[in-house]
């Protein structure tokens, strides 16, 4: 079989110039969640397929590499369909496998247990610009704590995280599943129909309220429920503060605690924050994932369209895996969208060390040679960069490449002492 | 389907205390080998199944994780045979993708390119105790480098990580496959039995010289031939310089400076070593990738039985690719087998910042839960590292899970300030 250059379809090769935007946003990202107390972990990239295909991942798990079983459990000659050939799929989250981990783990980690992971996902997406089968993600979650001191964690450690990296002005916004819920039921939507209210009502910043009730009549609401759903967003507007307008007019449909402790978190990070941001309620914020339970939130770049990373508290996930719930809440950054953001600024990683290239001409050898690379073993004991390489017979070519690559200085040496 | 606590069969879980040690022996091996001048580079975990199937790797190409096909690439009922139904597998080391994005990337790049590599490879091996069907592997490559220099800079870069580690008295074994082949033509071997040869050679560690030797009788080599070979093995040992005593017995078989050209690099690293380690010739160092043309080495390090990393220089790899060969040489570390010996050993991270708790007493909110906020917030601007967490009803056993991880200093905040 013939030999392929490229990667595979929809994966990229990573070169130096962007790698070090990345490990520099890694280093930042492991160092500031590191000083709120979050330990990193990892899992394998690989699952149990059926792990993979609760329905908790919606829309994720149509998009699952598939890995074909190995040796007698293979039997092609029998197989029917694709779940008789494969026994893992490769993970399409961080979350599911956290889930797992903690399930299987629980008993060697503290109570709450704050982890930090780093690390790729695959999901068979089709291959657009910008936009890959493999990724990184970026998440942090605390496991073991049902007070809102979790959402205030998370929120205060990624916005100080993005405020290190350099973004400011950007904005949280936040919302509650269960206020959702209960803006739908005093509008008289049907419970089962909620989830298809909100896939309406999550398309709100593109097609505005009017474009939001058009569809709502369109999918066969009532114009009674879809009147008074749209008036209870502009009557939130108008008021002085949204939150308290809707602890009120929903009293008979939402717990009073709720818009309390998700006024608490807003009020908390405001009070605390330690980075250029704004945290604001957006009863609009929907979210896709099903497993959502409580608190939503994401992050706009306004350099950036969309999403730039989100999160929630998700109280029963771990219940599928061992019978018993445990309360948790994570918040997952945009990794490849900030490092396309850097990268396409321009921007340059502060404090970088001084980096000098030795060239040394061809047939310089034995004890010239060492003397030459002693010195540059000196240099590096203290702390600087050094590039030791043969000097290439076009030197300026030569130069002009390390030049690209952050060498400020160079030092050529040659077989006759002359230049 | 039931959920799966347990990770997949034959890969693991890393907890906490495993991750920060792997944490920060890859921040050491970024940095150091960084002060040599290697950039990172990141290639897709998955190649297309043809590049991993071309016979480079050995017995590795039997234990490949194979990925399903997709939507109408996947036919199960016309399919016969396993290619038929997988079009991408799991790489089983970083070196063939590395040789690919040369490839792919070379005019993007300087001359000569010094990569690092640190990723995750995967093998089906039977599992067994300490080996992992998916681990790190971490490789640094030169690549346009015809002289020797890339091996001096590969092993001078190898044995400052290590001793950065912490790591003393090991030991870096050396040869030449060439020297290999022309003591095998010196004893009258046929080149097309060379492989055999060395495979049973490679063993002398372990079954020593009458070993070796009945075993070449037994797989029905001559006495003459054997006992030439072995009779040279025991010359070289008694000889005072067992490399000068080579190119001076095999000089009809052995171009001159591949003997010269070792002793240059043993004695290069000898003089500019920044560690604690020896260098040594071995001429019984086989090390079984097929592709290797030159030189080829290996770390010993005595707490550890076998090898715990090694590499050397394979010239003609790129060629498969490109149809040009180019200078190639490289060093993988046994990053596994590192993290495992510093974790049996009790191994502490040295300058650790310091990690304090807070813990708050279950009801404190608003403006007492913003203040201790406001408290670790700035604490954490100033480098320290704060886990604010709620207080558990069993404290005791709450600060000693703590303690496991780190925390040293603890805060207790109640709602009645009375403690």
């Amino acid at each position: 079989m013939a030999l392929s250059k490229k990667p595979v379809t929809g994966m990229k090769d990573i070169l130096p110039k962007e790698m070090r935007i990345r490990d520099y946003v890694m280093t930042v990202i492991k160092e500031t969640y590191g000083s709120f107390g979050f330990t990193s972990i990892e899992t394998p990239c690989m699952e149990n397929i059926s792990n993979l295909s609760n329905k908790q991942g919606g829309e994720n798990e149509k998009l699952i590499f598939k890995v074909l079983k190995r040796g007698e459990k293979l039997n092609i000659e029998t197989a029917k369909e694709e779940n008789d050939l494969v026994d893992f799929g490769m993970r399409y989250d961080l979350t599911v496998p956290l889930v797992r981990f903690y399930s299987n783990n629980a008993n060697s980690l503290p109570s709450p247990f704050k982890a930090l992971q780093m690390g790729n996902v695959w999901r068979a997406d089709r291959p657009q610009r910008g936009r890959y089968r493999q990724f990184m993600q970026c998440d942090i979650d605390i496991l073991g704590e049902p007070s809102n001191l979790a959402e205030i964690e998370l929120i205060l450690a990624t916005t100080t995280t993005l405020g290190k990296i350099g973004f400011k002005n950007f904005q949280i916004r936040i919302n509650e599943r269960r206020i959702l819920k209960a803006m739908a039921a005093y509008s008289g939507f049907a419970e089962e129909s909620y989830d298809s209210v909100f896939i309406i009502l999550d398309k709100m910043d593109k097609i505005g309220k009017d474009g939001v009730y058009a569809e709502l009549i369109s999918a066969g609401f009532s114009k009674e429920s879809a009147d008074k759903y749209l008036n209870l967003f502009r009557s939130m507007e108008t008021s002085k503060n949204g939150l308290e307008y809707i602890r009120d007019e929903l009293k008979d449909y939402l717990e009073e605690e709720v818009a309390i402790s998700l006024t608490e978190i807003i009020d908390s990070v405001r009070a605390t924050k330690a980075s250029d941001f704004e945290i604001v309620f957006d009863p609009t914020l929907v979210r896709g994932m099903s497993y959502y339970t409580g608190t939503i939130f994401e992050i706009a770049i306004p350099e950036f369209g969309g999403s730039c990373g989100g999160g929630g508290r998700y109280d029963k996930m771990v219940g599928k895996f061992t019978g018993n719930d445990v309360p948790a809440c994570g918040f997952s950054i945009g990794f490849e969208r900030i490092v396309l953001l850097l990268l396409e600024s321009g921007f340059e990683i502060p404090n970088e060390s001084k980096k000098t290239a030795y060239l040394i001409e061809k047939g310089v050898s034995g004890d010239k040679l060492c003397s030459i690379i002693a010195l540059a073993q000196k240099a590096r004991s203290e702390g600087e960069q050094i590039l030791v390489a043969r000097m290439n017979k076009n030197k300026k070519h030569q130069k002009e490449q390390l030049m690209a690559e952050g060498y400020n200085e160079f030092k050529d040496f040659y077989k006759e002492e002359l230049k």
